[in-house]
């Protein structure tokens, strides 16, 4: 598989859903595969909040290959033979796309607090310009889950000639307070951590351990992207140490994992680029500007996929059930599809659970 | 309905469950209604994490009665007229019970982190001295909800002859990861908030505001006691104010919610005492110390009466009904009853919709 990591920059404002602007911006992108001549095999993926552009392959210096390699490859359901996949790090994210800590052209200093707030309609929209960049203008299918899914929502419904087929996994129509509330978790912990100074934070402050107080975030994050059952499973009431039952501090297993995974966490994310990613998922809302959300789904051609978990905890199958319940209230039941998957690892199940659906997109995939 | 609310001191050991003492400890209590002649009519009311002693009625300056209050007084279901009730402050909490602010009497200082990790036995153990320090050697129920049921659980198995009724609510028979895990926010966020100092905090930091990592752990908690219907019929997705949405801090209904109710709580509760309480429910489990948990369950002689809630996102349904199971299991189908309540308020159904149990609880009652 032929892995290819660029950078396009624009020299050109992107007018944003708030009203303000971005004067130029860049998007750090990966490929797989090769364009084809017409270049009419594209597939776009979509990450999610702490995903990134590294969608598959494995880099010579890298423990983990890519967040979906399972899915994307020579062979696999997404079949880098046949397509020239492509994944772009969403703008806002500290993986190299223009965020909160890139340099304001009117100021010459670091955006920090004075960014904009971005909508999941800026981040597609920015897509869609490295798309003609590439001369590229439609694609085979665009395919995300979770916050990823909101963007291949609105992929649908603001580019409805785009992509023949959009593949929506483990996402909603529009954010409910429950996920909202998630979120506030690291918001309230980012905010109050005396590192943080009001988005002015040293850099060399977070140098060693990153933010503190970004770390209580992702964990409360870690809990709603997993299930009950799954905590059960994979933890019990397992101690980490023999003393642990009476010590204060003594800790269970999944103490441990939520400790190693939720402070390794901020020492590779970025504070601020954490806060505008939890409110870009927060105000997302296929509906906005809409009289009814009804009015949005009228407007896609594509075949819509739905692809739901039935143990998710932060988006649950009853948000993906009424998106296709509008589609077919519209009467467009032969452009909809809805796949409950018996999943067991909750909300991260459309990133490990791979197998369950792969099939599924492979048929959705077929001859196209 | 008559209201005392008093303290006991005793000036004996404590002995724990985890082989450490206590060398004196007091309680305090509050008690509705009148103690009959041959002392055959208590109710004991057992607290939830951040509950206390004051269970019903209201005092003076207070704009809020007690927390069950809708549950138990003159002629409610639990009817003050009929029977003598007692709740009593956990030890560990710090509404005036023994706690880790109290002072150590080996040393003279306030115990912090000194002070050893109770289990729920050890509570009720203390509850027990209190009772036989009143000449009460039985009691007609124990009710309590979320740790509060723990111990009526633990009154069942411990003290099998106390009570003829056991009613526990919203609970569980040993703490399951996912319970831990959001307990895990809470006890993350204090340890890392600078002014909590390794539990030596200064008590005038904590003067104005309290701790503000113990505020997050709150927020953890405000999401688990309630469920994600209830927070979309309560706020949906609206703002509390109009410039909210292109705005990084702009706010949702539901952020307003949890930041009232997260910061306004260490202003009246101790961060160390949030801990041990913490770690006390952790470490609940009936069946410790034995083979398996039938045979804790084994020892039962009440009626054991499960009130399960259909929306509880912290202790599961499936957990009171795997109570009910070991029972039927263990041939005690005529002694316990399991009742599914369809709630709409998560966790907290237990304390605000009482309307849809007490008629239940007046039966268990009857002619007792």
């Amino acid at each position: 598989m032929k892995i290819e990591t660029k950078v396009e920059k624009f020299n050109e404002p992107l007018y944003l859903e708030s009203g303000r602007l971005l004067e130029k911006f860049e998007i750090i992108y990966e490929t797989y595969g090769e364009l084809n001549e017409d270049k009419s095999n594209v597939i776009v993926i979509c990450h999610a909040l702490s995903g990134s552009h590294h969608a598959a392959g494995r880099y010579a210096d890298e423990a983990k290959p890519g967040w979906w390699d399972k899915f994307i490859g020579d062979g696999k359901a997404i079949d880098t033979t046949k397509y020239f996949v492509i994944c772009s790090n969403n703008i806002g994210s500290s993986y190299g796309s223009t965020n909160p800590m890139s340099i304001d052209p009117s100021t010459k200093k670091e955006y920090r607090l004075k960014f904009p707030v971005l909508a999941i309609s800026d981040i597609v929209k920015a897509q869609m310009k490295l798309y003609k960049r590439l001369g590229i203008s439609n694609a085979v299918a665009v395919i995300g889950g979770s916050m990823g899914g909101m963007q291949a929502l609105c992929y649908a419904i603001e580019y409805p000639t785009f992509a023949k087929e959009i593949i929506a996994l483990a996402t909603t129509a529009y954010t409910r307070p429950w996920a909202i509330a998630f979120n506030k978790i690291g918001i309230e912990a980012i905010r109050h951590d005396p590192i943080f100074k009001n988005g002015n934070y040293a850099k060399d402050d977070l140098k060693a351990l990153g933010l503190p107080g970004l770390a209580i975030g992702r964990m409360a994050g870690l809990i709603c992207y997993l299930s009950p059952n799954l905590f059960n499973k994979k933890f019990g009431r397992d101690y980490a140490s023999t003393d642990g039952l009476y010590e204060l501090f003594g800790r269970f297993e999944v103490e441990k994992y939520l400790e190693y995974n939720a402070y390794s966490f901020p020492k590779y994310f970025d504070p601020l680029s954490y806060l505008y990613i939890c409110k870009t998922m927060n105000i997302f809302d296929a509906g906005r500007n809409k009289d009814k959300i009804e009015d949005s789904f009228d407007k896609v051609q594509a075949n819509l996929h739905l692809i739901a978990f039935s143990d998710d905890m932060l988006f649950f199958p009853e948000e993906m059930e009424e998106i296709r319940d509008i589609m077919v209230k519209l009467g467009r039941e032969n452009q909809v599809t809805y796949k409950l998957i018996q999943s067991q690892s909750g909300h991260d199940s459309f990133l490990v659970e791979v197998e369950k659906f792969e099939n599924h997109v492979r048929e959705i995939l077929k001859d196209k």
